[in-house]
């Protein structure tokens, strides 16, 4: 059984030095790829360059990606040789348009002029007090790989921050129905530290809690190895 | 004597998820600490959780900072017990003061008011199209070590991309006046790549080549060693 694995966090550069990112380190993927692996499956871990990954052993292979059009061309190969996807990598939400100083941006009639704007510098400039960055949506990677791939068995994750337990599982089952995900793991940051991460591993019906990133790992190789049966 | 190094890049905090960071690993700086220890030289090395860094050692003290804020008030402390700083810190330039949709932006009157708002929420909503970032220009570090302890050694860098050699030299020697460095590091991404790294370390009047992150370290550890004799 072949496992595809993404950790890590995804880059969105704003020019040539500056990107967008996130706080992920890829922990939590590098130890569900670890169990997945003294479990006998093959994996396959997508994930980044400063990503904390397992050390090279028999049956892992290891892609890194950059940002998420990356990304989604890596797994648009993978998928489809996979039997299931555990998606944990923090994939960014938006990706730099344009950059400007705020004294452009004033002076423009149609602010939305300034989305079909590019920064052909290599490094913009910083001499103005304030800049303006302009975001678009990046594609929702997870709502592809259905497409891809409808037999694979899909687990999405689903981070928020600080909301209750009610709001955390309607937004991670809303994820699980649009996504056609098998199973999403649901996580607040306020439930993360070192020491702890308070994590839900949901279906429709269902919610096994875990404490840890071992045992969250754990509580998904379960299930994989459930589907394998 | 006692050498202060900084390394690695700041990343400045969008949410309690994104922020805004840089390509700078630690790798060059790492290498510098190295060989002033190898020296004999104590070496304090500010840097990131990310960056990469030099083993645990006699005579070497690392410190990990987060963001620009962060950095400065730790380089406060620090200054004036040193004897040298060598900059090589990737110090983010612009931080976020506020995120909002398109929608919000294109309705307010004056823009500039957006410039008093602040996020509240843990995690930005991420539903809109597009995004708008407005950043604020962070305090020069560099500008302040002189101040702090006027009789420190301070060697700076300036990276920029895809220049002449002219314009580099100008902006780096520019620096160099405007901070009260005794040296400035200066080199173009176009010239860094992971088997070489070319740079100029530069005065007022000289400037000595180097091809490779070690000749880096070392021209910069000659002029350090010039300083005790």
């Amino acid at each position: 059984m072949k496992i595809l694995i993404t950790s890590g966090g995804t880059s969105e550069a704003i020019d040539s030095v500056r990107s967008i990112t996130n706080q992920a380190t890829g922990s939590l993927g590098k130890i569900i790829a670890e169990k997945c692996l003294a479990a006998q499956l093959d994996v396959t871990l997508v994930t980044t360059k400063t990503a904390v990954k397992p050390q090279y052993q028999e049956g892992l292979t290891i892609v890194e990606i950059t940002d998420v059009a990356n990304l989604l061309a890596t797994l648009e190969e993978l998928v489809p040789l996979h039997d299931v996807m555990i998606h944990s990598m923090a994939v960014s939400d938006y990706s730099p348009v344009y950059m400007t100083d705020l004294a452009q941006v004033k002076t423009v009639q149609n602010i939305e002029s300034l989305l079909d704007e590019t920064n052909t510098e290599g490094k913009i400039s910083s001499t103005a007090e304030y800049q303006v960055l302009f975001l678009k949506k990046t594609p929702k990677v997870i709502s592809y790989v259905k497409q891809w791939n409808p037999a694979i068995q899909l687990i999405g994750f689903k981070l928020l921050v600080n909301v209750t337990k009610e709001e955390l599982f309607q937004v991670a089952r809303e994820s699980l129905v649009k996504n056609q995900a098998d199973y999403i793991l649901a996580n607040d940051l306020a439930d993360i530290s070192p020491e702890k991460h308070g994590a839900y591993l949901l279906d429709k019906e269902s919610a096994v809690p875990a404490q840890t990133k071992e045992e969250i790992a754990e509580i998904i190789l379960e299930k994989v190895l459930e589907k394998r049966r």
